[in-house]
């Protein structure tokens, strides 16, 4: 049973194929939101501060922490500014992060002011990366997400996608990386422009699980980009996903219809016993405060808990 | 390629693993609707009228017909009304139907006036179920529900189910009915009673489309007694079924969580083919107008519709 331990300086969290699934706040990230990155370039982390209460509150597992402000010069801007975001965040709030970047140097940084036990985001299966990643993961110890991409740019074909993932797995066991310590993310594509995304991602991920064995995430939205009513797109591919052996993913938890999503997979997965977390969360669900139609109950309750409803209200 | 080929007068619909969800809406059935039972049995068809154009208009693919109003002397009273009950709706709408009652002379009555092809539901693994409703399946050539329970009631084991369905799909050879004229019913139980309940579907359903390659179905919202929050729980599970394998239900398509959730997983289940229906549905959606929380959108929209989004934002 693969488990990736993640911790805080306090608090220990598992990705897992038997745990509940693991979410990921995406929202400290500068990138696509100008508003943000200019405050962290002018040294202001209200937001970062704000952003980071709201997904704990909201149920995220872990935080992702991405200082990438700009594509100038990076290699000089990024560890800096990682590092002071990593470090207010660290002290704010006890959840695991996820230390994000395509900066070599800004992960490095980051990784010698970490507490606990982050994950490293990410390692690709480019040499250069994985020359310059897994020797970081392995000196720190700590897991890594490993992105389904090479040299040649992503495939579009899964058996490419899965062999990029193989191939990381395999270089990860040379600087003596154990599977359980990669999350690999098999890269989600849009699927208003692909009509195979989420069948390809299914059986990728059952791949993973079965072959490499290893857990896995993806950058959960991407799946709906430019279509309307992303978040329904998002709360439909989030059971899937879970139920195809997906064990996080990198989201935004702050839209209560994909944590809704997240908590039902998880009853129905077996990974909320009792369904404790669900009735805590939901007793005092009211549906219309909630703006649901509040049409008339459905026919099908079963007379019995202990049996099948349709067939239990057969009598003889 | 498992279909099932059900019809009305004028239209047809097809239950298979390569096509839409089948919705086969359940509100008109008396059982658990005092009101409704009282009025059916005056004669009223008021509500069985209303709830049969409010069904297909929120997109049911096929009508479930029950009249089983009284469990007194049912073989008298049943077969009339169902009759009736019947022809009121296939007069009303175009869709096909399902002919629900465990009265097997109420079965054959409705049979004997329904036009195009219905859905019988339903036969189970019961000798005396077998006996009676098979021939008739034969006789007006018809696709049947199979319940997968017997004379030992409905095991918790899901290696017995599948028995029983194994069972009667060999019955239903014996009187020269083919497998994919059977849906199979794995039972849902109750997940707040059953916390396995879920899993055990999962895998049934698996089994049941590659070991008997037949279509499914399930009274969906089971799954969810005793719940709070049932319509989140259904919302999740229907994308989970559908991505393991389940081919249709008998739920409430009045309900908007659960129909977004069946046509999201057509979306990512390859059946909405260039999400055409998903888009004609939510083009114009607007997320507060359904009470959605109004929270800033997420950063993780890909640069690129090509590309997977959190990778193609990275540069080299």
């Amino acid at each position: 049973m693969t488990r990736t331990i993640v911790a805080s300086a306090t608090r220990e969290a598992i990705i897992g194929f038997d745990q509940p699934f693991c979410v990921i706040g995406e929202r400290i990230n500068p990138t696509g939101r100008k508003k943000l990155a200019a405050e962290m370039v002018a040294g202001n982390f209200d937001t970062v501060r704000a952003d980071a209460i709201a997904q704990v509150e909201a149920g995220a597992t872990m935080l992702d922490i991405n200082a990438g402000v700009t594509a100038v010069n990076p290699n000089e801007t990024e560890p800096p500014l990682l590092v002071e975001t990593l470090r207010i965040v660290q002290e704010l709030v006890d959840v695991p992060l996820c230390i994000d970047s395509s900066v070599s140097a800004a992960l490095e940084a980051a990784l010698a002011v970490a507490k606990g036990r982050p994950l490293i985001n990410s390692v690709t299966g480019e040499v250069e990366k994985l020359e310059a990643i897994l020797p970081l993961c392995k000196k720190y110890d700590v897991p890594v997400v490993a992105i389904s991409n090479d040299e040649t740019g992503i495939s579009e074909d899964p058996d490419v996608r899965f062999a990029v993932a193989k191939k990381i797995v395999e270089h990860a066991a040379d600087y003596g990386i154990k599977p359980h310590d990669i999350v690999v993310d098999p890269l989600v594509m849009p699927i208003g422009a692909m009509g195979t995304a989420g069948q390809q991602v299914f059986q990728l991920l059952h791949r993973l699980r079965h072959e490499l064995k290893v857990n896995t995430t993806c950058g959960l939205s991407n799946i709906s980009f430019g279509l309307p009513n992303r978040h329904g797109i998002n709360a439909g591919f989030i059971p899937m996903v879970i139920g195809a052996g997906m064990t996080s993913a990198i989201m935004n938890p702050c839209r209560p219809a994909e944590m809704q999503a997240v908590r039902a997979a998880n009853v129905l997965n077996g990974t909320d016993p009792d369904c404790t977390n669900w009735i805590r969360t939901y007793r005092d669900y009211a549906p219309t405060a909630a703006g649901e139609s509040a049409a008339a109950p459905t026919a099908a309750a079963p007379a019995s808990r202990r049996r099948g409803g349709r067939a239990a209200r057969r009598g003889a």
